[in-house]
């Protein structure tokens, strides 16, 4: 269980692992900060009264990284440090770019395991032959914030990655599902599907501990019909300026302003500086709900987000829900 | 169970049906030609050996209607004479239009079960209270052929549905669920997530029974990596002249050369220069895989499509794969 890279520090990581779950502190734009937040997430964890976390040979939570962002040299260093026990890789240049990172990170720490986050069949495949992940998350097309520009949701996805990986005797590789799954319901729907895990990003927008402004997470909390609400876009990544993002890769947002002035015609020039002077505002560009400048990441799955409680909370609501839906399709 | 419009004819609404489905016929865009397709199941149907299917006192087929191509007026008679089981309303030009039809259907033929599709949250409430369906089928945005342009997979759709009904008092309304759903997993994920029933098209594109071109079929074999290979667009609703489609309406088929051009910049008129020309060659269009230029209309599953059996193997093949995937996550 994840949360959205912008938003998930040491203090929701924290809380879903010791709610049993392994956080994850989402990929940072910086060394520097990552390197506070892991210090803030390790002592933490070590002065855990559950023993499982305390006493943990590795960090007990997993530490994401935008490949295209940060240098591979900066980070081992951090890796060999912090021993984390997973290594959440997405977004390289190239499918090629996992295969270095996958190999640094196993030198520096041997028992810290790689996952790769991808969105396509074919993708997921050539990351499994070249980088030889020991996970891989199958995102689709309901995914909050970055992904693949085309895809599929799960529903089909997992599916076809399933069979295409026992075809190609690569079935020893555990599929995680992501984007959409919300609660119980989508955990089993995903186990059906054939993953072995789930990840959940857009759920954890309404937990205690994400780090969003307020009026980011009063707009999550108030956005409903999530595939109205939400749309995907590049749009969201020339906000600022120039998009640094690689080409295949779009963003999901709640379709803000920003995006309607866009369809309607407004330059993008125009919509760039009235997006900078808006996040000079106290609100941060947010506004309330969708009129504001600033992108708002979240999948299809944020209206099903209706109120603000603990991460662990939410990972005890979600377990035991899954279990109810389990045991409701397995008496059908 | 059911086939895109286009395809889905007589002999695959019955073998579906015989096989303990609900088989439906597509939506035609003339009434003459659904006449003689609806005399064709009659009599077919009544002479089945199965006594269930012989003797129903409705016709033990559905019938679907794309509500802003036909006139309730033209379609009335149809229904009284035939009593369809079900009938299937989709695409009307807005919301409210299928009040009007539900009340028709039900005056004519009392014991036909009225069935709604549509795509969103708030659509499904305004659907369900104004026109009172007595199913709503849930499309997610995995879907192949017309759907609303904006929208999410079922993995979030169809538990937000869910919930919203039961917020207002409409849990009675049965939900299904369509989009991306190619065999037991998916089955088993629907319910999981909350569907009472689920809706198969793309899933048949791989049968004996469908109405497609052989091009069009091995197109549709050939296809892997759903989400990659399918796009959704208004453009293939111009391919042959002006769009007829409601604006809110596009569609996904795989992405041929037609759509390729486009997003190269191609100008609409050569585009449609093409298309005009090319299907009137021997292949009508389709070509080889994606090299054609007239739509393959197919869900973001098309990948899962692997081979050409009888409708009925199919339906036989689901229903025992959706028990061994019950059975497989009832056991975690």
């Amino acid at each position: 269980m994840a949360a959205p890279p912008a938003s998930a520090g040491p203090a929701l990581a924290i809380a879903v692992t010791e709610a049993g779950g392994l956080g994850l502190i989402g990929g940072r734009f910086s060394v520097d900060i990552l390197r506070t937040q892991l210090q803030e997430a390790s002592q933490t964890l070590k002065s855990s009264t559950n023993s499982l976390v305390a006493d943990a040979a590795l960090l007990p939570i997993g530490v994401g990284f935008l490949t295209f962002v940060l240098k591979l040299d900066d980070v081992l260093p951090l890796i060999e440090e912090f021993r984390p026990c997973v290594v959440w890789l997405f977004v390289a240049r190239t499918l090629e770019g996992y295969v270095e990172w996958a190999e640094g990170v196993r030198r520096v720490s041997p028992g810290t395991k790689v996952w790769v986050q991808t969105g396509s069949v074919s993708a997921a495949l050539h990351i499994a032959k070249t980088a030889k992940p020991d996970a891989l998350c199958i995102q689709g097309a309901d995914a909050g914030g970055h992904g693949f520009e085309k895809g599929a949701g799960i529903i089909s996805l997992l599916p076809e990655t399933a069979d295409a990986f026992r075809n190609e005797g690569l079935s020893h590789i555990p599929l995680l599902a992501a984007g959409g799954i919300m609660d119980g319901r989508g955990v089993a729907a995903a186990l059906a599907l054939g993953a072995e895990g789930v990840v959940m990003g857009t759920r954890f927008l309404g937990s205690r501990e994400v780090e969003i402004h307020p009026a980011y997470q009063a707009a999550v909390l108030e956005a409903q019909d999530g595939g109205q609400v939400t749309v995907r876009s590049h749009l969201f990544d020339e906000l600022s300026g120039p998009n640094m993002w690689p080409e295949m890769y779009d963003g999901r947002s709640l379709a803000i302003q920003s995006h309607k002035d866009r369809v309607d015609g407004m330059e993008l020039e125009e919509i760039q500086r009235l997006h900078n002077e808006a996040v000079k505002e106290r609100d941060e560009g947010f506004k309330t709900g969708l009129h504001g400048r600033a992108a708002i990441w979240a999948g299809t799955g944020v209206g099903l987000v209706s109120g603000v409680e603990g991460a662990r909370e939410i990972v005890e609501r979600v377990r035991g829900e899954s279990r109810e839906a389990l045991g409701r399709v397995a008496g059908l």
